[in-house]
C-alpha cells in the first residue's frame, strides 16, 4: 500500500512529519511512502530511504491561505501533488497536518466524492473518559456549515462502517446529538434525521444523546451537523485546555508546596493528560471520499503522525473505503 | 421589591431553597419574599418570618412532567402560582430551581413576552477562566430549538443590556458564536446574523468568536441559536465534570502518595473548582419577558440560591427589564 504524505503541512513540518514517517516505517514494512516537499529538508529527518520516494517541490499551502483559491492556484503545492497522486492511482491515501480547509477542498475537488454520498463529513475518534482505549466516532465535525437530514443519515452509515471495519466494534451504537434525549426533542433538522436514522434497519440506532454525555461513552458513533459538531468539538477542546492551564496555575501558585504536591501526583497527572489526548486514535478522516484523506492537528508531533499512519494502514487493510463505494454505488434494487 | 419563590423546585427543595432565602434575608432587608409550597416544610428552614409570606400549596411540578401540559393542568403548582403572582403584579420577579421546560413555559405563557421580542432566550453568565470575577453572558442556551437571524440580533441587544445594567460593563463586546473568526464564515443563519449585528450601531459588535475561545473571555456577550448554545453549554459542563472526575480518580489511584499530593494542592484544587462554578453569577435568566424569570440548577444549594437572589435584586434595582420594555415597545420613529 502506498501513502502520499504532505511533508510540508503543520507547525513543525517537515521535521515532525518525517520523523513520524520514520517511526511508522519500522511498524509497517508493507507501506510505501511518497513524501512531497523540499527534498533536502525531508532527507535530513529520514533514517532510511527504504520504501520511501521523495517528490521534490518548493511550493506549499500556508495555514492562512484561502483554501479553495490555494488548491486551484498553487498547483505544485505539496498537498496538491499528494492529492493528485491519489487521484491518479499512484497512491492509495493522503495524509496532511496542514491547512484544514485546503485539505477538505483538495479531498472534494481532486480526490472526489463517492457517488451518492452528498456531503462527506469530517470524523474523529474522540476519547471516552475513564476508558483509555475506548473512543467514539463523531461526524460531521465541520466539513459542512449546513446539513440536511439525509446527510445525517449518511453520517450514521459512514460512522457505523468505520467503527465496525476500522475499530472492530461488532454492532456500533449510533446516536444523534440532540438537545434532549426524548424522541420528540430537537430542531426540524434533528427531528427529521431521527426518523431517518430510526427507519434505517442496517443501523443499531440508540436514539438521541446530549453533549454532556459524549465523553462518558454514551455511543460508539455520534451523528451531528457540521456547524454543531464543530462548536461541540471546540468547546470540549477549549474547556479541557483551560482546565489543564488552571491546574498548572494552581500548582505554581502554591510555590514549593505545589511543586511537591505535583511531584507526588506526577503519574496521575500524566494519565489525565494522556486520557484526553485522542491523537492515539489517529487523525480526522474526511469520510465519504474515494480514498482515505486524513488530517492531523497542525501542532502534531512524530508520535501522532505514527498513530495516523497506523490508522491509514488499518483503513487500507480493511478496505473500508472500497466497501463504502460498493455499498453506495450499487444500483437500487 | 417582591420576589416570588417556587420553594418546591429542585433536587433539595424545599430545604436548600428556603435556607438560601434565609441567607438572602440578611443581605437584602429591602426584599419581600413570597414562598410557594408546603407551609409546614418551608417553616422548618426559616430563621425569621420577617419580610416573608408563605402561600401554602400541596401541588408541585415534577422534574419529569411534560412542561406545557404540567403548567396547564397543575394550576395550583407552586411554580404556576408564583408565575401568576408576577403576572398579577403581586410580585416583581420569579425564581425556581425546578423543571426548566416548565419554567420556560410558565414564563412565556403566564408572565408573557415583551412586545416585539419574538423569542426570549435563556441566558447565563459563564466563567472566564483565570479571572475569578469575570464572566460572559451567553444566549440562547436552549429556550428555542431553532432561531432566525433577527432573533440573534435581539439576543445581542438583550445581552448587551444585561451586561451594562446588571454587570456594570461600560461598552460590552458582543460576539457571534461561529465556526471561524472570518466575517465570511458560517451557516446561512450566522452569515445573516453577522450582517444584522454589524449594522446595529447601538452595539459594540466585535465579530465572530469560536467555541474554543469562550472561556478565555473573548467577549462579554456571546450570541448563538438555542440549539448550538445548548450543545456548547452541555459540552463545557460535561468536559469540566469529566476532567474533575479524572483528577479525583488520578489522586485515588496513587494511594497514600496521591492523598499527600492532594493535601498539598488542596487550596489550588479548591480554587480550580470555584473558578468553574458559575453559580456565583446567579441563575439563568429567561430574558425578553415582562419580568425577571430566573432558573437555577436543580442540584443547587443555599449559596447558589443566595447568589440568585442577589442577581434578581440587581435586576430589579436597575430596572433592566423595565428599560428593555421601553426600548422594544417604543413606536418606530
Amino acid at each position: 500500500m502506498k501513502i502520499a504524505v504532505d511533508a510540508m503541512g503543520g507547525d513543525h513540518a517537515p521535521q515532525a512529519i518525517v520523523e513520524g514517517v520514520a517511526l511508522a516505517q519500522k511498524d509497517f514494512p508493507d507501506v510505501e511512502f511518497i513524501l512531497y516537499g523540499k527534498e533536502n529538508e525531508i532527507r535530513k529527518y529520514l533514517t532510511t530511504e527504504h520504501n520511501v520516494t521523495i517528490i521534490h517541490t518548493d511550493e506549499k499551502i500556508d495555514s492562512d491561505d484561502e483554501p479553495v483559491k490555494a488548491i486551484r492556484r498553487k498547483k505544485n503545492a505539496s498537498m496538491v501533488l499528494a492529492a493528485q497522486a491519489v487521484k491518479n492511482g499512484e497512491a492509495d491515501a493522503i495524509f496532511s497536518a496542514g491547512n484544514t480547509g485546503a485539505l477538505l477542498a483538495a479531498g472534494l475537488f481532486i480526490v472526489g466524492r463517492i457517488k451518492n454520498i452528498e456531503r462527506p463529513g469530517l470524523m474523529s475518534t474522540l476519547p471516552v473518559v475513564g476508558q483509555p482505549n475506548a473512543g467514539f466516532d463523531m461526524l460531521d465535525l465541520g466539513a459542512n456549515a449546513e446539513n440536511k437530514p439525509e446527510h445525517l443519515l449518511q453520517y450514521g452509515i459512514l460512522g457505523s462502517f468505520y467503527a465496525r471495519k476500522v475499530r472492530g466494534i461488532g454492532r456500533p451504537r449510533v446516536a444523534l446529538l440532540n438537545n434532549g434525549t426524548e424522541a420528540t426533542k430537537g430542531s426540524e433538522l434533528t427531528k427529521k434525521a431521527f426518523e431517518l436514522l430510526q427507519n434505517e434497519t442496517s443501523l443499531n440506532f440508540i436514539g438521541n444523546v446530549e453533549a454532556r454525555e459524549l465523553l462518558n461513552g454514551a455511543a460508539d458513533v455520534v451523528v451531528t451537523d457540521g456547524f454543531t459538531g464543530n462548536a461541540v468539538l471546540k468547546s470540549i477542546e477549549g474547556t479541557a485546555m483551560n482546565l489543564m492551564d488552571l491546574l498548572k496555575a494552581a500548582i505554581l501558585n502554591e510555590g514549593f508546596k505545589g511543586k511537591m504536591g505535583a511531584l507526588l501526583l506526577k503519574d496521575g497527572l500524566r494519565s489525565l493528560k494522556s486520557e484526553m489526548d485522542y491523537s492515539k486514535h489517529g487523525g480526522a478522516v474526511l469520510f465519504g471520499l474515494k480514498a482515505p484523506v486524513i488530517k492531523t492537528h497542525g501542532a502534531t508531533g512524530p508520535d501522532a503522525v505514527r498513530h495516523t499512519i497506523r490508522q491509514i494502514h488499518t483503513m487500507l487493510e480493511t478496505n473500508v473505503v472500497g466497501q463504502l463505494v460498493e455499498q453506495f454505488e450499487k444500483p437500487a434494487e
